[in-house]
């Protein structure tokens, strides 16, 4: 067979999907309001969805479409010939623009089609400082975004260093037309009526975020190979999954795909053992079986079976990151889950199974939480951490109980799937 | 001949042409200083000279290169489809954002390739308005970059659309190929020293200057098929050319290529008639056998063979589009002008001939005029509009001479060269 032969109609039909998943990404994902203005943020390679996703915006009546092209290769030329004393700088004045666009009205889009592994060979001090300068410059903007300022949404491209990470046996343009299927799939872009599929979608998260936040649990209990787990949740925790409101108004879906319900633990309220279930793509390095034990909230033991300095050097990061900020719960009957894939992109991967995050909380998990300052978040238990690093806990073989204020356990998830529909 | 096939000599050669092309920019253009951020504009096509210039200017000792990139096909994408009513949007932000970075140390580099006809059957007033808008938001950056707040460049990129309008009767490979190679002559990146090659090139254009400096004429004047003008030079102008020190400190050549010596003629006392001897490209039209009179330095009588509507559109722009911003020498054995071709771009037709422009003055063609008033500069007879339009006036049948404040011809050019070496 020959690797870089693809049929007209092969070609078609990717056209086809790509301009569906723009249109997902537009009217699913960012709930464009006419007038609104838009910024892109988009590695190179996705320049055929970049223009895709412009048109539908101007389609829906956009008042302007900016796109932010990155590019990796010119990423790593930095790593590779900048000054040593350089790495303590970012582009805030890129930064601040993009807050002050988001502060005038501009939705925000994200695609992310990262090479998993592109600083994993550099230096590792010049990385965090870079990471650390970039991480403070770009907080003003972040904080819009994360606290649902603005509607915003984050879609995915397939790239053909990510496409190679997740196919290395074929070739890449084989991988990249394998890994597009598998985003036109999760994304729901390969389906004739992927809005109407999508509006379906966020009515059953919906309608299972209804129910947990009616149940009020004070505890979830995980049972699996290497894994007996409490996880206290959050005063006032709020279950959220699906499409949201944001602050301008807008209902927006942040992730594409997305398959998660999810909700904040309490930082204090997390004991027992667990071992993760999926691999976790951190930075280049691929930390497989993680194994750690938790006492009133914290990390007290942790190895893994590849990746263990890298786990240890992230645990400690600061005092929260040993904590945990989020809990989600996914069936494993999942489309990503079914896929049998390995991502490398937590986009994707967090999206495959039940997971636990160390680090941030979200403050839309606890009720009233948009308004609340941080001392207020922390007395309900939401964790405060410069790291939000989701691993996967869940599997066909893992069991959920919900447990009341009062002690009784109720099945919410067994051998990886809910007991009610 | 197969059209797509390039030897792997050939792309070595032109590898090592584009690294060249790259040093020049940042070194000769930019004259980039160790711990200097780095703001590149450039359109997606330019991706490879993009990441040669980005390691140049890390090796350079470059804090921080950014670049933005921009897509023709998303800007036409707008004006199809858009609604009417978003056409006086422009990203201010992004455009205050580059202002800040050149205000806290940045120097620019602008890499251009423009589609020459991209908008050419686009609504003319949407286009307009689209134009007015950024202009007036690009201003504050833009004033630092014109008034030499900061060292700044403009180099050039082959991109396919342009490469075609240039080469129209071969395949676009080919094509592209052709005006890489031309791009490459004319700005000395086909030479074993580069480097060597821009200083002896800056120090033969001072020379010049300084020698015009020297006599400071009161009148240019003109003559050959067509032509018969008088250029009255602006009070105390000062001849330009080559490299400039920046009021940031910093030595740079804002043009690459660069052939012209040039300076600002007195607004009112421009008197005769002149005939354009290249056709000049504008916003898509060819514009050619430009014939205007002139009478107190204001355009009264003007004609065209092709393009005659949108030239006098462009004369009715404001007061100042009839005067004249410019005059330029161009010697017409410059390697551009030997090449014969018509680039239908700015940055390489100007330097192709002997040329005048319509529109606004350069502040630094008058003594101290970086540090004067409008009103001041206007005294002086420096033009003030909104746009600034070369068109070239000279050849191998065009005499120039200088005249001095008592009425004495001095021969300057004859056909077409300069009379003292
Ligand atoms: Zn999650
Ligand atoms: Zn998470
Ligand atoms: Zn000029
Ligand atoms: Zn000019």
């Amino acid at each position: 067979m020959n690797d870089q032969f693809r049929s007209p109609a092969a070609d078609t039909l990717h056209a086809a999907r790509l301009d569906r998943l723009a249109e997902i990404a537009v009217r699913v994902g960012l709930g464009l309001k006419a007038g609104q203005e838009v910024v892109i943020t988009a590695p190179i390679e996705a320049l055929p969805l970049v223009r895709r996703i412009t048109e539908h915006a101007y389609k829906a009546g956009s008042s302007l479409v900016t796109t932010l092209f990155s590019d990796e290769e010119s990423t790593l030329l930095r790593f590779q010939h900048a000054k040593d004393d350089t790495f303590d700088n970012a582009t805030g004045w890129l930064y601040d623009g993009m807050a002050a666009a988001y502060k005038s009205g501009a939705a925000r889009l994200a695609i992310v089609g990262d090479d998993p592994s592109l600083l994993a060979k550099q230096d590792t001090d010049k990385v965090s400082r870079a990471n650390r300068a970039r991480s403070k410059a770009y907080r003003p903007a972040l904080d819009l975004i994360v606290g649902f300022d603005i509607n915003w949404t984050i879609v995915s491209a397939a790239t053909p260093a990510w496409a190679k990470a997740v196919f290395p046996e074929v070739s890449e343009a084989v991988a990249v037309a394998k890994l597009w299927d598998a985003i036109f799939a999760a994304s729901r872009a390969d389906l004739d009526d992927p809005i109407g599929a999508w509006n379906t979608h966020n009515a059953n998260l919906h309608a299972r975020t209804k129910l947990l936040n009616a149940k009020s649990y004070a505890t979830l209990h995980f049972r699996g190979p290497g894994t007996d787990l409490r996880v206290g949740l959050a005063d006032d925790h709020e279950w959220n999954g699906g499409s949201s409101r944001a602050k301008n108004g807008v209902v927006c879906n942040a992730n594409i795909p997305t398959e998660e319900v999810f909700t904040t633990p309490h930082k204090d309220r997390v004991d027992g053992f667990v071992r993760s279930t999926k691999p976790l793509s951190y930075q280049g390095t691929l930390i497989q079986d993680i194994e750690v034990k938790f006492e009133n909230g914290r990390i007290v033991e942790s190895r893994a079976r590849t990746g263990e300095a890298v786990l240890n050097k992230v645990l400690e990061t600061d005092e929260g990151s040993r904590r945990l900020g989020e809990v989600a719960l996914v069936p494993n009957s999942s489309p990503i889950s079914q896929s049998g894939l390995l991502f490398l992109n937590t986009l994707f991967d967090e999206n495959a199974s039940s997971h636990i995050a160390l680090g941030q909380a979200y403050s839309k998990c606890i009720r009233n939480g948009g308004s609340m300052s941080e001392q207020e978040l922390a007395a309900k238990g939401a964790n405060t951490s410069l790291i939000h690093i989701d691993w996967m806990i869940g599997s066909s073989e893992v069991d959920v109980d919900g447990v009341t204020a009062e002690g009784e356990a109720e099945p919410l998830m067994r051998r990886g799937e809910w007991v009610t529909q």
